[in-house]
């Protein structure tokens, strides 16, 4: 569609916004809307702790009230390396309630890169749960910047790291006041959050979100995961990661419940969801592959259907399938931290139930169509800014236009017009767009194997080898070929109880399934280097590939 | 909450908004994403018709189409003179795709009135169906404004009105390009609806709704009434009332099913129910007793859940009681033609369903908790803008802050301000807070009756009178009295069956139940007049009461 300036109308004299009409979107009212409707409705679950919404809610303005006593206000950034835990939740509501934004930091990043980001974004508040106080310390010193360190004590989960000079965060909460007068935002695009993305090289960057966007974000994932009745969700996403997709506020919208887990371990994940009737979870296939694969006493029945959100690197379609023989409900959704999280749906037609097994998991792997809250998506060819053809086949950089995609990187601007350019976000994505309007993934930009002047997808290959009973995770990268410029080279964690298949066996296997110049010339068995979102960390699979 | 300009940060710096991060809310994305995701989704059943959302998509592109080849652009009314038609849900989507403004127009309104309206909104298109041709003819010779007239010719119900010089809709509609490349709001505060309030003195005044607000309602509607699943939903509320609440836009964003119904009446809305499985209907508490008074032939068997949505005047406690017993949910919201029609949902807690039945009942009649997309709701005291006492007793007027209010009134800045006056719109509706922050109306400000100095609340009086099983319709009003300035006086129409209950048996039971000043003094039996939407007129009967 197109859109143009007009010359005034009657319909623009004398209706202007006013208070009454124009209030910024944001979605700190869904929390107080929460605690006004339902007050007594368990908001969080922590251990043995039950937090109400009422509760929920005057503990935020609690954190909201002692930060503005610290004189913070608008703009001043919070940093927070914590877990999943009530804290963490508190943080989201109560860092913003006080105008300031809140930058939720990866618990297993090293002291550099920590005091890189305090520094960055010259944080102003540090809060740090024990268990990471080593390392919060370590970037201390490090740094320039000299927040003030708040320390959170996990009573449940007793942890006993130190740190010199810090407040208690139980005292620091308590010595604000319930009913404080938090800050609407000035404008909707205020900046709510900061997240650094996990640059393999280079230093990372800060994807700034607003207030505008995470309150669309609680309408289209309340929207993407069908939530209509009040979900129980479990944490097994860490809230660093884009604010836990937005699930700290889409929460708020119908008083879910939040049920903490500090780590995530397979017995942990089935007592929640047998104990508390679990509902909803987002989470890494890694996480798939720890509720699958447990055993049988860290296994518990349940009866609830369960709707498992799955994100960031397209899953195999075997375990795809086993989830659903597990008794998961799945929901695919697809985006990136600069998107604050799922940006596309997987909407499943019924009709695709009636597909033959291979032809549905063909379905299962697309990424799918818009988030309601996302105005557009494209497939373009970067040079030209052109649509490719929609024909499942041709290549082109997958790309988002719309209200939830990121203000910008932090004191970045060239990163900041690189991605923006021509009227899109740039994903870094490469994909194709179907006949029927669903995009697939194809590869990172990067990811892409070019052998012979051929194209080779490295999900393909990769989705080839999930296929094969003995793989349990596998990656595939390019190794740097004097002949045909780079070939592929295959990275393969066995399930236990297959020590005998060997790379030659594998490698036939991809013979028989894909295109020859497809296949794996070398396979290298052992375990994979992971990121703590589950993440596959492919740089380091190609360094090791360029050594072999 | 406070809201607070502060100085720039370093979020404010180089973070501006693009095209590919900032795009207008508008509910029009909603319709292509339903006919990207679900084009073989029945979009609209009609008669034996059937529509699919690829072609609902194509036919309101074709309409905004043809709409742009008459020249018409952003700010240009289009009016419509339809009954729950595809037609008008087309024009829902189709008038703002070309950048017009929707102006809806009560099918029962005599010709003054309908010339009233297109004149004062310079209407340049006006869509009339066949059975509104006489009303539509005499209006067009009294207003100055000559629009071009299109007629719609309902094949399913086929109707014989005629117009001098119209268009046919069907052959205008196909003339367009069902390709084409709609307008984007230029602003989300563009206008996308006018509806004149049926003001009962004076002028209608004409309310001009707005993009980001109707975007908003579907959100904030699939909230408030549950929607998860694909929606089957019956149209018994007009669409010209409050554009049908939103709906025409809010079921785009799960690819419902609209099933139109061209005449409200109880044989149809059973069959509809039986046939095509409808899950959700809106309506006015007439809408529920043509359910539960329908005869033995006109009813249907039903097996699914029917979330029935009431608003209007607040229904009687039996009458709810009943459509529970007859097995339909319901939904009670409550809002204004200003607030995009419900801007309050009574969210229902689960514990009140253990109280006795005339605490249920009472929880029941309440108004409830703001809207997720209204930012804020209020019962003040007009004259110092300050909330009542939150006792459920003390009476103020109920006022709302938030994206799902108007722009305003259009052409009409003193009524414009005085309504928004103070920060807050101004509802006209007296209500009470109860200590758990639920609203409570009592009355209309004009509808309160003022007896010796007291307050009476004609819903109250009403309420009561519903409890005895001889009144189908209540309504009291005030009658002048020299004494007490002004009396109760009763007006209702008897079930059948009833015909030997007396006016002296009915004032005695108000009596038994009710504070003696608050009794009617006189009751008189006989058919109540109502408005199309099922509203009692209480001003016609407060001028019979005069004459008593």
């Amino acid at each position: 569609m197109r859109s143009k300036t007009a010359p005034a109308s009657i319909y623009d004299l004398n209706l202007d916004r006013v208070p009454a009409n124009f209030q910024p979107l944001t979605p700190l009212t869904f929390l107080r809307r929460a605690a006004l409707a339902w007050p007594d409705v368990t908001a969080i679950i922590h251990g043995s702790r039950r937090f109400s919404y009422a509760q929920f809610y005057a503990r935020s303005r609690q954190l909201a009230s002692a930060l503005s006593g610290l004189d913070l206000g608008r703009g001043d950034t919070v940093s927070a390396l914590l877990s999943n835990t009530p804290a963490m939740l508190e943080a989201h509501h109560g860092v913003p309630m006080a105008g300031c934004v809140l930058n939720a930091l990866n618990t297993r990043l090293d002291a550099p890169a920590v005091a890189f980001m305090l520094d960055h974004s010259e944080a102003k508040v540090l809060i740090v749960d024990r268990e990471f106080a080593p390392c919060a310390a370590a970037a201390l010193r490090l740094a320039q910047v000299k927040p003030q360190v708040i320390l959170y004590d996990d009573s449940e989960f007793p942890q006993s790291g130190v740190l010199d000079g810090s407040l208690d965060y139980e005292s620091f909460v308590a010595g604000g006041d319930p009913d404080f007068d938090w800050l609407m935002p000035a404008d909707e695009w205020d900046a709510i959050s900061l997240n650094y993305t996990s640059g393999t090289t280079g230093n990372p960057k800060g994807v700034v979100c607003h207030h505008r966007g995470a309150a669309l974000m609680g309408y289209g994932n309340t929207l993407a995961c069908r939530i209509s009745e009040r979900p129980v969700y479990l944490w097994t996403l860490p809230m660093f990661h884009c604010n836990g997709w937005c699930f700290p506020w889409t929460l708020a919208l119908l008083a879910g419940t939040h049920v903490c887990l500090r780590w995530t371990r397979p017995a942990d994940m089935y007592a929640a969801i047998a104990e508390h009737k679990v509902t909803h979870l987002c989470g890494a296939p890694t996480v798939m592959s720890m509720l699958l694969n447990a055993t049988a006493t860290e296994k518990r029945a349940f009866r609830q259907r369960i709707n498992f959100i799955h994100a960031a690197a397209p899953p195999p379609e075997a375990m795809l399938l086993a989830m659903l023989q597990a008794g998961f409900d799945l929901t695919h959704v697809y985006g990136l931290t600069e998107t604050y999280g799922p940006a596309t749906v997987n909407e499943w037609r019924p009709e695709w139930n009636a597909l033959p097994e291979k032809d549905r998991g063909a379905k299962r792997i697309r990424q799918g169509v818009p988030y309601s809250a996302l105005e557009a998506l494209a497939v373009l060819d970067p040079a030209t800014m052109q649509p490719v053809p929609a024909d499942g086949q041709s290549l082109g950089e997958v790309m988002f236009r719309g209200n939830i995609v990121m203000k910008g990187y932090l004191k970045n601007p060239p990163a900041t017009q690189d991605a923006m350019e021509g009227g899109w976000f740039h994903s870094g994505d490469l994909g194709v767009m179907h006949p029927d309007g669903y995009i697939q993934l194809k590869d990172r930009s990067k990811d892409i194997i070019i052998s012979g002047g051929e194209n080779i997808s490295s999900i393909e290959v990769e989705n080839t080898l999930y296929r094969h009973p003995a793989v349990l995770f596998a990656a595939v990268v390019a190794k740097p070929d004097e002949k045909w410029g780079e070939t592929p080279c295959a990275f393969v964690e066995k399930k236990s109880g297959f020590e005998s298949v060997s790379e030659t066996d594998l490698i036939q296997f991809c013979r028989d399934n894909l295109a020859h110049f497809n296949c794996p010339r070398r396979l290298i068995f052992g375990d994979l280097p992971k990121t703590t979102t589950g993440k596959i960390q492919k740089f380091r699979l190609r360094e090791q590939a360029r050594g072999l």
